[in-house]
């Protein structure tokens, strides 16, 4: 079975066609500045030369379209026909609290998607445009919807809820949902395979440190808290986010500098964070590159972030009375030695003791970088959301098929 | 010598005076309803029958004018003259960046204070005409300001500054003051004391659970870290504050209920915390009383409660790489025997053990309630932030006496 795996943006659109007889990604590529009569698409087949070009591409079932003729083309695709796309599965930020797992889409999820646009204003309503994009342009295929919100639908009220007016959880839903949960099932899954024991048992901080940040307290494989809340903008420092603030900053920084909400909040998630502190970047190479040279912004910027890291970490084993694994995962927690280092080196009265050269190690693969002492395991898992969405539109597209077309197929799966 | 500490609030103004050769209290009270004309003052000296009498009085002066009237009164007072106060100690919330610790008030100590009012709006000016009514009716006693921000000067960068601009920093002073510094400083040195173990040697979380509530992280004898912010509203769950939060939050409300910026924050200040979940009551009391009896609301209120206390005290634990011990204090740390209970219970992990019946003394004391094979030591501390005021305000004063005139009152000095 193939599947396409779509992640739609308002003015972009992401995907990867899996091979899931071995999990193998046939070809991936994008599409970007879709609108405008100078969008690029970039497609990149197995064992064939990337390609990119321009073109004009005004909306999403276009962009679509020109995926599907880039995976059947004759030179540079990896498909003899459109219907050898079996299922497609879509990346959607947010899943409220309708939404605790991945589903087939149907009108009433389409249904349930739109009464989120509030809540993700910037997300969901592009998420529909590649969903009714496919839906154009592959009317029998069916399609699935995997939430970056639904692995933490476990968490309990104390985590979930804010300690305001009820009726604001009741009438807006005002409360903390977190995000990457996609990447944070992954990673802990992995984890608990690569260690050799059941997630089930385990008490688990998954750091998905990236542009974006966020962690996890994973109590026997369920989100039992996470540091982003309603929006993204909570919990951790940044690339360009501030995280956790005085929420009464928002009004003071308003009337202080004479600024509107929209561009208050706009500074809080646009211009803020590691930019702000280092004065010149986000990107956390850079930062420690700097820092090498005697950078002082840069090191205050790293000290910050790393710091905060740490606060979550002991929040979070306080949270779960215990830890037994700290997994990172993302641009900078699987690329970052330098973060990793700062973050364990302050929580060694958990027991963590990290192996220096292990942690040295420039791999792709997941590794214990931990001492084989170490009470606390510490791993790096290289995180795959396209594969986690793959595996379950897959999943879910199987389970509506027949007992008999099933067994084929879960015979030639491959974990 | 005998100090007059005075608390001054907008509308109130609290007094004690103290007698520094034994520090026990000589007199208290409260003037409560300044400006309105029924005025309510409350005195209750030594030995004598508590007394309240109703009149106007307008303004600070003539509030400070019936306080001194109270304390020199031939039935009801407790001094013959007026020249027995010595010196006035005020409590000042917000000394901001420039008071690093309690100072004698002169014209440029004033200046300084004014400086804040904008960054303690409800409270720096009320405490200026607290002392400006002192200087009115004893012009020649000296007067010393002790301030709630002083204690947690100390913090690094890597927590004081929020991960925005810098220029909110460099203009507006915008950064983590924290408050309650005079209490976090009290207990922290009588926990000390009682361990029989010197300050600078311990890594130390201080409790301070009120109707405000605050968690700070005293690293051998300094405030590192604590969770009040640029204003009292960041941190815990309180009373009636939210704490932490999402500060996405603050405009989405505002958008959903069609609320204005100052009803937000008066939301998030005066109708939140366990006031808000319980839907009832602020009052600890009342909120364990009703969990007792089945109340669903209560018990959630008590849970997120109790486990926003544990995040901190674990954030802070890895603050600090480690902890020998919390100490409990304020109206609800020094009382709830079911919170405290609540709270340990779920820090076992980082060595805590709770002597359960320790815990469940009703007494007044300092005194130690974990277990003596505890790792983590667990304090209950009763504060004492007039008395620390009183202290810092005799230090002060005696400071700028002649050397001869010292000698005799130290000697007197008792711990």
């Amino acid at each position: 079975m193939k599947v396409l795996v779509i992640n739609a943006g308002s003015s972009s659109l992401k995907y990867q066609l899996y091979n899931m007889n071995d999990e193998s990604v046939l070809a991936s590529g994008r599409v970007e500045r879709i609108g405008m009569d100078s969008s690029i698409v970039t497609h990149d087949a197995a064992g064939k030369p990337e390609v990119r070009s321009v073109s004009e591409i005004l909306d999403h079932v276009t962009a679509v379209k020109r995926v599907i003729e880039m995976l059947v083309h004759p030179e540079l695709g990896v498909l003899k026909r459109i219907d050898e796309i079996d299922a497609v599965g879509h990346r959607v930020v947010h899943g409220g609290e309708a939404f605790k797992e991945s589903v087939l889409v149907t009108p009433e999820v389409k249904l349930e998607i739109r009464k989120l646009f509030d809540l993700a204003p910037l997300h969901n309503p592009a998420h529909m445009m590649g969903i009714a994009a496919v839906e154009a342009n592959l009317p029998d295929v069916p399609q699935a919807v995997v939430f970056d919100t639904a692995f933490h639908q476990t968490m309990p009220e104390t985590s979930y809820l804010y300690a305001i007016p009820k009726v604001l959880y009741r009438r807006h839903k005002i409360r903390r949902y977190g995000f990457h949960g996609t990447s944070h099932q992954y990673v802990s899954d992995k984890a608990a395979r690569l260690l050799g024991q059941p997630l089930e048992s385990l008490k688990m901080i998954s750091a998905h440190i990236g542009n974006g940040a966020s962690v996890t307290a994973i109590l026997h494989g369920r989100s039992y808290d996470t540091s982003m809340g309603l929006t993204p903008l909570e919990g951790l420092m940044m690339g360009t986010r501030s995280g956790d603030l005085d929420p009464a900053i928002v009004p003071f920084a308003m009337a202080k500098e004479d600024l509107t909400m929209s561009e208050v909040s706009s500074m809080l998630n646009k211009h803020s964070g590691l930019m702000a502190i280092s004065g010149s970047t986000s990107d956390m190479r850079e930062i420690v590159e700097a820092m090498r040279e005697g950078d002082k912004n840069a090191k205050l910027a790293f000290d910050m972030y790393t710091y905060r890291i740490r606060k979550y970490i002991g929040a979070y084993a306080a949270a779960m009375n215990g830890l037994d694994v700290i997994v990172f995962t993302a641009g900078v927690g699987e690329n970052s030695v330098e973060l990793r280092e700062a973050v364990c080196s302050g929580l060694t009265f958990l027991g963590v003791e990290l192996d220096r050269e292990r942690n040295a190690e420039r791999r792709k693969d997941p590794r214990i970088i931990s001492t084989d002492n170490s009470r606390v395991r510490v791993l790096v898992v290289p995180t795959n959301e396209e594969l986690l969405i793959a595996r379950d539109t897959y999943r879910l597209v199987l389970q509506t098929k027949k007992p008999d077309d099933r067994s084929k197929e879960i015979i030639e799966k491959v974990e």
